[in-house]
């Protein structure tokens, strides 16, 4: 069975830990990571600071996940500081990058913008050392490449189309050449059994199947006809769709027993 | 001014690292803590893993918040391990707690449940060493608080109906009583300005008012009529009503002489 390739996310803004925000960035990328068989390890949220996100970027780089998603930060203004951390995680130099500067350059001339190549605009183009830009089909500020030793540390915007477009056009390739292997589940859902009177059948069933996940959620209350226990099984082989259809059956006869 | 008392959110489960269950938890947290005046200064998302309980407890004790709070992984069930992560991060054995015991008791009385307080159950109120059981009035698995030097770590189940319960009524008396000074805080609209146009007068706004907080959001495409811009104006001293004001009124005088 080949190992799922590792991922985390950092993203950056004051914004989502006072509650103005709703991270759904994080969760969108999630859900793609999974579909292409790649493990999200941990998810992170950090202020506007440039202590927490290098502090931050250093504790993911030591994990060595394969892939490292940093999220906002990217913009023109002086509180967008992302690159700025990261180059103090990753001890390199933050120099203008040519090929990111011919893209912000092409922005706005396309939008025929009123100013020139302003400090702010320049600041989009001026990444650390050894960095590749990703091209952003709706937006100005590039996404970022850097690789550091087995992890690619990619950037992208906050703002949730931009981050969408680059990560479609230049991440999901990245996840399909590396792909790992979609795990198999299987959602059911029980009705009228309590949490915890579930926990003895499902403790056999798991010692019966080693190698399955199984997480169940109350959906419900406890007690009371109406209760509802979403289960989920998981398996990361492929393989075994056989042996989890046998696991369900297995737990079904294990609760009718107790019933 | 007055310290604002700082917090992290450690959120527990597979379901939202695969892209499932989105983490409106640690969000409706972050609103309330805002609202009190503490600082929320990092979420972390973990897998129902020990290691990554034991090693995320950990770092986060490390940085020495005032307040950590735990969601998720207190049920009955073999894959909930927060408490178990936790006594390992703490170094603390794990034994059954007579007040928590009393309590689950007490609820599974009540439901008139089948059968009794079987392993699953009692696991509920086995507590790490040390640790106080904070009641659960909408489920079984009672909340848990133990204070680790300056921190009061506590743990609150995922289900969000119990997590709010909880929340409600052991912890929000704990941030009143520690009350921080909730920050000022301005949001406005600039219609028809890019972003990039923005940040050389914002840039002068800064240096002109040190102390405010600005943070702007690009809420249409940059260029084109109809771009707008959320722009934040936080003050974190809340006698700063008026220098607030006349920020704001500056900002718009700069833009005006640019535009």
């Amino acid at each position: 069975m080949k190992k799922s390739p590792t991922a985390e996310i950092i993203s950056v803004g004051n914004e989502l830990l006072i509650g103005h925000t709703l991270d759904t960035n994080s969760h969108w990328i999630a859900k793609r990571l999974t579909r292409f068989g790649w493990t999200l390890q941990r998810i992170t949220v950090l202020r506007d600071s440039l202590a927490a996100i290098k502090n931050g970027v250093k504790g993911s780089l030591e994990r060595k996940p394969d892939l490292l998603i940093t999220l906002g930060g990217l913009g023109p203004t002086h509180d967008d500081v992302t690159l700025k951390g990261i180059a103090l995680a990753l001890n390199r130099q933050l120099a203008l990058n040519l090929d990111a500067f011919a893209m912000v350059k092409a922005r706005y001339i396309a939008l025929e913008a009123p100013t020139g190549l302003t400090r702010f605009r320049t600041k989009m183009a001026t990444l650390p050392a050894g960095a590749h830009p990703l091209p952003n089909p709706v937006g100005t500020a590039p996404g970022v490449l850097v690789k550091v030793g087995k992890t690619s540390l990619v950037s992208l915007p906050g703002v949730p189309s931009e981050m969408k477009a680059i990560f479609t056009g230049s991440i999901i390739p990245m996840l399909k050449a590396a792909k790992g292997q979609a795990p198999l589940e299987v959602s059911i859902g029980l009705v009228g059994i309590i949490e915890s009177a579930l926990a003895p059948a499902l403790d056999r069933t798991r010692k019966a199947f080693p190698g399955l996940y199984f997480k169940s959620h109350p959906r419900g209350r406890e007690g009371g006809i109406r209760s509802l226990i979403q289960l989920h099984v998981y398996s990361v082989d492929p393989d075994s769709r056989s042996k989890l259809d046998n696991a369900i059956a297995y737990l079904l006869r294990e609760l009718s027993k107790s019933a």
